[in-house]
């Protein structure tokens, strides 16, 4: 195909059809167009965006070029999070809503920046696997009702190679090219329904509630154009969540919560998305009623039960749920004491997704490894009073160098002075119907 | 160097330090830089442009990637067109100059796209060379004080490649990255002085006035913060200029305007282009007094003796001068009658351009094969009240299947009717003083 015109149509603020999207596409990955071309085309629509239309097709030709999860017996669902710093409510929400009944596919990332991955998340359990085939997934959910997987080589190879070329381009912040991304996996694992967690604030990628709910509208409109109910919140990400950052950490912290015993902001998000969950997989309309039903299967035992039986299944070490002191352990550990007394203004959370990195628990490349055991556990939170010295955080490290760099990364993000105004934990809720205040 | 914060600066509005524009320039050229990022990069360019220190960095960086012509005894002077079609003032103009005195190192390039180039307009005459090294040059500007050549690969190797990748990257129409590939090839030259043939029209690159107006200004910020002193003209390439199309044909038109008898609209550019190259020459400052002077150079023959000399130096056959029947010569020829009564409302030159290049008198390809003897010869002018039948143009083509492709391209051509309003043939003069209607 001729793909110089439509870069000049796309830089001149035009639009291409669905066909020249699909083939466009098509081109790509039979190597007919050469990457140069394609990051020009990239950044135009950077520039320009794309309209409804436009981003359906785009999407669609994205989720064709791969392989997707055949329907299964009861209507699926799944949860995607746009990414933030100790933001484990993957763990808690896949084996919740699956103990009500409701079969979720969760295919999901690895770290990449200063955000964690679920993927990695899980890995700290020794002996899990997350790299399963489609069959394997298949044969999961018809018999568990869960599997927590990564992206596989051959779903949407679309996305992977646009998101590699994204990466090294300047072109990840685009609305329409997140939106694309996104929807093109979840889209391929052939939900009945799917709920958005945005995140907004410092930690995030979207800063401004403003680009979050208009990244949250796009999402909602691509999914239900294809079939798919799908709802998002726009929650805060200008403060961790939780307390613990950092793989196994997390996951410890997803052992309490899946108790109904986690701290008190991921409880809140991960009710919210589980009720929404339940909702959209087409459980009845009576919100009240569904969260109930999540309530419920915390406070009996089913959500962890879940997760047990997860873990199994894919081959992990299931007495780490009873015995978190299996999980990994970082070699040095360190009290971070406050420099002061006074009031906590902020918990900054990319100076501390960034440590993790630093300190070895992230990548940065793609083939790094990792070491699950390191990160943090930050107890003082924005507003609260604290004494000169009093301990406010913990550093758990493989070496005293890591211990080094996370005590400086904590001096970096926890200030003091005047509360800084907070974003509300759940701000909005975006729907079909449209945006409301949460 | 770490290139993608440079395109995320760029994206997002930012600017980049000279420092980093010569880095950019120096990596791209040592392949540190890939295409598909520099693809970005110009396509952020195209969105964000580029501010005057930012420019003035980047287009000393592609001048200072490679050979630049010595000083010589006397200040030089050049000119640049924009391109258009039928604009042949190149020929008649650098003989004209230098046949005053003033050396002309006119390096210039092939015809691309719709609009012919002086290089192949040149190579029409029988084995006249265009493929000069920097040394000839030099040596001909010494002894005869002119030399028309075509772009070496020496002299800024990294516009070749910039331009060669904005070409299938839709991130030509960039005024800043115009610009930028066009001075750096003049300044190469070494030169005194400059003057800008800014076409604008229809058929032309710049089809909006303001348009062209900005880019005359840009290259004139640009040629004086050089220490060239630069003038520019925005001229009218709503219709042909002259009446010859085509590389032979228009060759012969510039024979009779060398001895002051072309067509009043070609006679008109070539005098104001030649007088300005005077004054950027410092051959002082009365306009009057210089316009007399390249009058003079017309009328008493020394314009087209200077011509002759120069195609003996380069090789060709200087009867040609004389006899221009010794050109190559169409085999076919057919008139072209107007298909009804009425006055031409416009003469619209894409088409004919487009048409030479079907007819096989330019490149699709760069290495493709010109025919230098096809063309046109349009003698009916916009304005002009024309009897059905009466002949309005002639096709010359190589065969029965160029002549039909021509003949179709006149009819798309020359439409009747209420004329249009033309643009002025010339309309702005620009110095370093600022933009004034001519």
């Amino acid at each position: 195909m001729l793909f110089t015109p439509l870069i000049e149509r796309k830089r001149d603020g035009g639009v291409l059809t669905p066909e020249e999207w699909h083939s466009v596409i098509e081109s790509y990955l039979r190597d007919e167009i050469p990457d140069y071309q394609m990051a020009a085309m990239l950044m135009a629509i950077c520039w320009r965006g794309l309209d409804p239309l436009e981003l359906a097709a785009l999407t669609q030709a994205m989720l064709q070029s791969g392989e997707r999860l055949g329907p299964g017996s009861l209507p699926r669902v799944d949860k995607h999070s746009t990414g933030g710093v100790g933001d484990k409510v993957s763990l808690v929400l896949a084996p919740l809503v699956a103990s009500c009944g409701v079969p979720v596919p969760m295919m999901s990332g690895r770290g990449l920046g200063h955000t964690g991955g679920t993927t990695d998340k899980m890995e700290s359990i020794p002996g899990l696997q997350t790299a399963l085939t489609l069959d394997q997934v298949k044969g999961q959910l018809d018999g568990i009702g869960i599997a927590m997987f990564g992206q596989t080589e051959s779903m949407a190879p679309a996305d992977r190679r646009l998101y590699a070329l994204r990466d090294v381009t300047g072109t990840v912040p685009s609305i329409p090219l997140i939106a694309a991304s996104i929807m093109s996996k979840k889209l391929a694992e052939g939900l009945a329904g799917l709920v958005l967690d945005v995140k907004c604030g410092s930690g995030a990628f979207m800063t401004e509630p403003a680009q979050a709910v208009d990244l949250a509208r796009t999402m909602v409109e691509l999914g239900e154009a294809s079939g798919c109910r799908t709802a998002a919140f726009v929650t805060a990400m200008d403060r961790p969540l939780g307390r613990a950052i950092g793989n196994a950490l997390e996951l410890e912290e997803a052992l309490l919560a899946l108790q109904g015993k986690g701290p008190e902001d991921l409880m809140t998000v991960t009710r919210a998305l589980a009720t929404e969950m339940l909702l959209v997989a087409g459980r009845g309309p009576d919100r009240m009623a569904l969260a109930r039903v999540v309530d419920e299967a915390l406070a009996s035992g089913k959500a962890l039960a879940k997760f047990r039986e997860l873990v199994g299944a894919q081959g992990g070490n299931p007495a780490i749920v009873d015995d978190p002191g299996a999980l990994p352990q970082a070699a040095v550990v360190e009290l971070y004491e406050a420099p002061c007394a006074g009031v906590i203004a902020a918990v900054a959370p990319r100076p501390l997704g960034r440590a993790v990195v630093a300190m070895g628990g992230g990548r940065r490349q793609l083939h790094d490894q990792v070491d699950h055991s390191v990160g943090f556990v930050v107890s003082g939170r924005p507003g609260a009073r604290v004494l000169k010295g009093e301990p406010i955080a913990s550093v758990f490290a493989r070496d005293e160098e890591g211990a080094r760099l996370g005590l400086a990364a904590l001096a970096e993000a926890i200030s003091f002075g005047e509360p800084a105004a907070q974003l509300p934990l759940i701000s909005h809720r975006i729907t079909r119907s449209g945006v409301e205040a949460f």
